[in-house]
């Protein structure tokens, strides 16, 4: 029978701290009938999120492809929903219970490649577009393919999404952490990338790409133009592939900032030797479609052969889910003004986008007013990264630790701070350790998804929470 | 820039063959107007096998949850698609869009749980259950988590579904082929096992699990208990996980022959040594839904510490896509007995099942009419796999080739010979050496999944391409 010994050791040593041991507890504590918070996770629609009626009226027409020409259709949904159903039908006879190529369904790719240069005003190569079962599983097939084994590195921000950290574990790949500037809206910073890949090649890593999440995961940072020109010359520089998971592209807050693309910059710069590789999901943005695992990732310059090779590594899976892949197509291809579902598509969009910049600003700003809790009001996607402060217990020296004594230490630390606050309030949040972050800090990370009406009693809680918790440390 | 240089070695040498140069030159006659009748791969529904009704009934409400409560929905929908529609929504309340547990919804668990014990008579516990995108997904996951790399093999049988031998080469682990009995119905070998393993451990591999697809891909063979528990015990013997493919299970034809889980054999042997991974799918069976990507697999024997590494790394992909899962569960659940929807889903059930029944004899037995063609009829799964025999061209003596000569000779003429087929007659069909044969013998697989009426011209065709194929290489 096998036995943890048994086990593949990359595999034991991975973390994924956004379903974690705080995760299973809060399961453990729901099963049992507590309330739980989860503001552990992005899943929007697990958070009362309403779907975007478009997509599902098209979805529930291609699974059941009979009702598009029977008479109750016409009462039921609006004529753009039925003629796009049968234009999916006619573009994909075989509808959604067959394969497709590997690398999706031709006319959804081109819809996407459209998207691209629609978005960016730049050529797009629907062959380099690769659709997949969300953007996890594209940054996975994107590592599977530049990493050699070995030495191989890939630098990852710190904080950073735990899928890039467990990913690199899993492949037996080394990480090779940058820290993200707090102090500076979270952006990169250029001598940091430079110190930490030198510091790598000293300890005999063969640096490979770089990944950066834009906008932030779980920071909320939007990067600025500048800084995306620095980190793409940086890339060039080092001979490195640029993973750039730009699965929050829709999701901006701030006014006066906007999202712009790896590909629009590397455009602009008219750069053409950086292998870029850009992820994007149908899991965030307004739709928050994460249940029908859809994402496609598009791919720039690299050489026939290796694309190739991507496409094989994809065919074995066969091909991602069909309904993710139309549900992707909706996505880059809504509803125009003029079509009948245009103006309900438009308020439900509006609607949505206007109530996650409002709970990213009311969360933002509560959790700052907390004594010992400080937090940039999130520019983009969906969390807040929340540093908070600790006394020391009596007895207790840091000046003395090392480092990574710090960093343990605080890692302990903010796991119990978070383990403590699900027990006593049921609300889910992510210790900081599971992202990274500054030896000698501590956060933890929180969606700005509960419904607008909860987040003021949610920042209220915590601020109660937070106060007795400290209160109690210094009593012990 | 990314050059091949750059890509991950064990990538370049994965092989897949089902959907390699052939099937791509196909895609390539096809879009300049060739007719390509795809009998590389069983995707039922992309030649014209309907989906059943049933469960695109329910998977159309659930897409459009507000449909259910219309008053259009009681003239469109039977009370029982409704009424489980909305049992469905009561369970999984998040809907089709938001993430799962990682191990999938508990409900769909507990009902896949429920059906393995209802088909083996035995207990089963719903927490040792996964749900993937696809069979594939699942298997990569089992070994994922048992190839500690270096020099852990896996034994798998020779001809193969080359997901095995792709995925073993992708993860860097050592493929310990076994040879499956053509002469006794593609049944599995004692001695030829041992031998197979005492070989491999003479290189030096470390053997940690066996493979086995039953009913057999690409033979079609449907394995005997004695068989099973032959291989059970030599599992043990070698204290070697069992992965058991078992995707084809609804698909047996052969009066007489039934298919027997290796939970059950294992059950009724009493036997709590040997792990044991059984995945099973929406895609094959009647069902034949491929592009919702849906699936199962169950663990036995296996500790708990290990599961949870399994869980862990489910979770870094979150979840398998919603649709896929509520296929699966349908595929369980299905109507019953007395509910309005039962008589269609019987009717179309085994009105499948009869045509592939019908298709997999009148195949079977028209190609081994052909003069140089062989083939058993299919017991089960969805293919036959063709021995053929070419004449050997002027001045080639294949009696002075060493074994691996050898191989590579007929590898190479049986994908010409598949490639010729193709360009002449349309007919898209995998050669052997992608599935692996023996030494000197040559192979096709097609599958028996065209519409019946197709069948007995395609048999023609092939009949009077083999000849003149014959006819011209005794010419040249």
């Amino acid at each position: 029978m096998m036995t943890i010994k048994d086990v593949n050791p990359n595999l034991i040593q991975a973390q994924y701290a956004v379903r974690g041991k705080i995760t299973n507890r809060a399961q453990e504590l729901e099963d049992k009938g507590r309330k739980i918070i989860y503001c552990n996770i992005g899943n929007p629609q697990a958070l009362k999120q309403k779907p975007v009626t478009f997509i599902r009226q098209v979805l529930s027409l291609l699974e059941y492809p009979e009702l598009m020409d029977m008479p109750e259709a016409k009462k039921i949904y609006p004529a753009d929903v039925i003629s796009r159903a049968k234009l999916i039908m006619q573009k994909n006879p075989n509808g959604t219970g067959a394969y497709t190529m590997s690398s999706g369904i031709a006319f959804i790719r081109e819809a996407i490649a459209e998207f691209i240069k629609n978005r960016d005003g730049i050529p797009t190569d629907k062959n380099k577009i690769i659709l997949t079962d969300g953007a996890s599983k594209g940054v996975q097939a994107a590592l599977t393919l530049i990493l050699k084994g070995g030495n191989d590195g890939v630098m990852i921000p710190i904080p950073q999404y735990p899928l890039y950290s467990a990913t690199l574990a899993l492949y037996g790949a080394k990480q090779i952490g940058y820290f993200l500037d707090e102090s500076n809206s979270w952006q990169l910073n250029e001598k940091i990338l430079n110190d930490s890949i030198e510091d790598s090649k000293k300890k005999g890593i063969n640096p490979v790409a770089i990944a950066v999440i834009n906008p932030g995961n779980p920071t909320g940072a939007v990067l600025s133009k500048d800084n995306m020109e620095m980190i793409i010359r940086f890339a060039k520089k080092n001979n490195l592939s640029l993973l750039a998971d730009e699965v929050y592209q829709e999701n901006v807050y701030l006014d006066g900032i906007k999202f712009i693309s790896f590909a629009k910059v590397m455009h602009d710069m008219n750069e053409k030797e950086v292998t870029l590789f850009s992820f994007h999901s149908v899991s965030k943005g307004f739709l928050g479609e994460c249940g029908h695992r859809g994402g496609y990732f598009e791919i720039r310059n690299m050489a026939e052969e290796v694309f190739e090779q991507l496409i094989k590594l994809q065919s074995l899976g066969l091909c991602s889910n069909v309904d993710g892949q139309i549900v992707t197509y909706l996505m880059v291809a809504p509803p125009k003004p003029g079509e009948e579902s245009y103006e309900l598509y438009k308020k439900e969009r509006d609607g949505i986008m206007n109530e996650l910049k409002a709970k990213s600003r009311i969360l933002g700003e509560g959790l700052n007013e907390i004594n010992g809790m400080e937090c940039e009001v999130p520019h983009g996607a969906m969390y807040a990264f929340v540093k908070f402060e600790l006394p020391h217990k009596h007895g207790v020296d840091v000046s003395k630790m090392s480092v990574d004594e710090r960093y343990a230490y605080d890692s302990k630390r903010d796991f119990e701070y978070c383990l403590a606050l699900l027990e006593e309030t049921g609300i889910c949040v992510v210790p900081g350790s599971g992202f990274g972050q500054l030896p000698g800090t501590m956060h933890f990370r929180t969606t700005i998804l509960p419904p607008r009406a909860d987040i003021s009693s949610l920042v209220e809680q915590m601020k109660k929470f937070h106060t007795n918790y400290v209160k109690n440390m210094l009593v012990e």
